[in-house]
């Protein structure tokens, strides 16, 4: 089959549900050399994420359509961070021989659902074959203030979060034991759903700093306090640990605050902003940024250091 | 050593010599979650391309630069032929976990003085891990006038090319037969050299449409015929047939024009010009620009249909 997809790269996008008339922001698309995109302003954003068969999804655990709506949030969440707003997606796609045309449609309109959640959607893209399912999505986007960066925290800023924590990597431990619920932390990891509308709002503040939370929320401050020289310390009864996320722990004899700390790929947003800022909708205060200790930034835990890093999809 | 080179992708950067203080155009780099780039205007330009070891490269028969070059230059003479600028790439890299970095490094370097070549750098990516060597680029560029697309060739225009024609398919047909020579086939299959100074001359005539040959020039001329809704008649005689193609093609015993028309990959530059104009310096004119017979647009030879279409790498 893969033949067919080749062939016609474009009736993928067509069946996806992606069309090229109602967006006047494109101005040309993909059926030429390249897609011409009008951008609100002479700043133009621009992210890309690879997604692997194996590496980073399972083709058994996550429905096709969770996985386009995956591989597009990971990007536009990356735009949003950044102060964005997403415009268009360039999606990548490699194939086996093997794929069902109709795994590969319900992909495209998973990503297209994705894209369209935040106005943006597909200006084009590229058809390969491949020894396992390849996803290279390129996210664009325009910037109409100043770029919200990873250097920006100021000792006195407050860290807060908006999304969920741990959820994702709860629901990966859940299928990892052969189990099918709770639902939610299931759904979880096959669905992120980022809070574009509190990032775009913490933008506008604006924050001070920001990132999605892909790589878990110590790792990922860490890029922050390490871009920004500064220290930040998390108060632990202040994370979000929802109920599902306590009882799974207990039933598998974990810390819940492992999966918050540690776990990635919800994308949800960290951010740090001015003290005398009102943090916006979605935002919860989380911990504060000092000076960095001789000049070595850290991430803590109450005050104190924490061995927890990043997390690192199925490679470990 | 996967894990080398996935901690720390930015070094591989580095390594390729790609710095990021250097390009104004670049406002902040990958290190971030996200690149921001000035445009030259609101108008920006965005392709992707997917390259799959064993698909469309070999590790045995082109050098890790070449791959590299080979890789962006696809990308670079979309955005160019659009009659953009070319300002970044985006490289999402997939390695398998025994690739050695110095290869790969090579590869980033080929990226590296292909881009610089149109004045454009690496502004981002990502590395993953994967079963063989996959490449996923992402070209952005600048529009200052109007897309140079493939839908506005008119019946009474000229079809020229600047570039290479066939090279790359002879240079494949000669490594296909275990034979290394000759070497400027040879090393037109490992590394093209698309003519960006003929194509953005082209742009500012402007030409009426143009495209960069990736699938051959009978097929590519297919799709100006198809999206202007015309017929293109060439000469078989105006056809630039270099020597060495002429004289492998004997000692293999095939017809030359066979990769002249069909042999992709080369990213030679076809467009089409309105008759008064003056055909910018690297392009010849290879034939005209007729109405389509019973609105069925054509590509012909001699005023013949040719059975000769695209060129499908190493799938066929």
């Amino acid at each position: 089959m893969i033949e067919t997809v080749l062939a016609d790269a474009r009736a993928i996008w067509t069946a996806a549900g992606v069309t090229t008339d109602d967006v006047p922001r494109v101005v040309v698309d993909a059926g030429d050399d390249a897609a011409v995109i009008r951008f609100e302003s002479r700043d133009g954003i621009a992210t890309m994420d690879m997604l692997i068969e194996g590496v980073h999804f399972r083709r058994d655990w996550v429905p096709p359509r969770d996985v386009g709506h995956r591989a597009a949030a990971a990007n536009l969440a990356d735009v949003v961070a950044m102060g964005g707003r997403p415009t268009g997606l360039l999606v990548g796609l490699g194939l086996p021989p093997e794929t069902e045309v109709e795994w590969v449609r319900e992909v495209m309109r998973g990503i297209a659902e994705e894209a369209a959640a935040v106005g943006a959607r597909v200006v084009g893209g590229d058809v390969v074959a491949a020894p396992v399912v390849t996803l290279a999505i390129t996210a664009l986007g325009s910037l109409q203030g100043t770029p919200i960066e990873r250097s920006g925290a100021m000792p006195g800023d407050v860290v807060a979060v908006a999304g969920r924590l741990g959820h994702s990597a709860a629901g990966f431990a859940v299928l990892s034991r052969g189990f099918r619920s709770p639902r939610v932390l299931v759904d979880a990891f096959r669905r992120p759903e980022p809070d574009y509308g509190a990032a775009a709002a913490a933008a506008l503040v604006p924050a001070t700093a920001m990132i999605d939370i892909s790589d878990g929320l110590v790792a990922d401050l860490g890029h922050i306090a390490q871009a920004s020289g500064v220290t930040i310390d998390l108060v632990s009864s202040a994370l979000p640990v929802a109920d599902a996320l306590r009882d799974t722990a207990a039933a598998l004899t974990v810390d819940p605050l492992d999966w918050v700390l540690a776990g990635g790929e919800d994308h949800a947003f960290a951010a740090t902003f001015r003290p005398q800022d009102v943090l916006p909708e979605g935002f919860v205060a989380i911990g504060s940024v000092h000076e960095a200790d001789e000049g070595h930034p850290m991430v803590l835990v109450d005050s104190e250091p924490t061995e927890l890093s990043g997390w690192t999809h199925f490679r470990r």
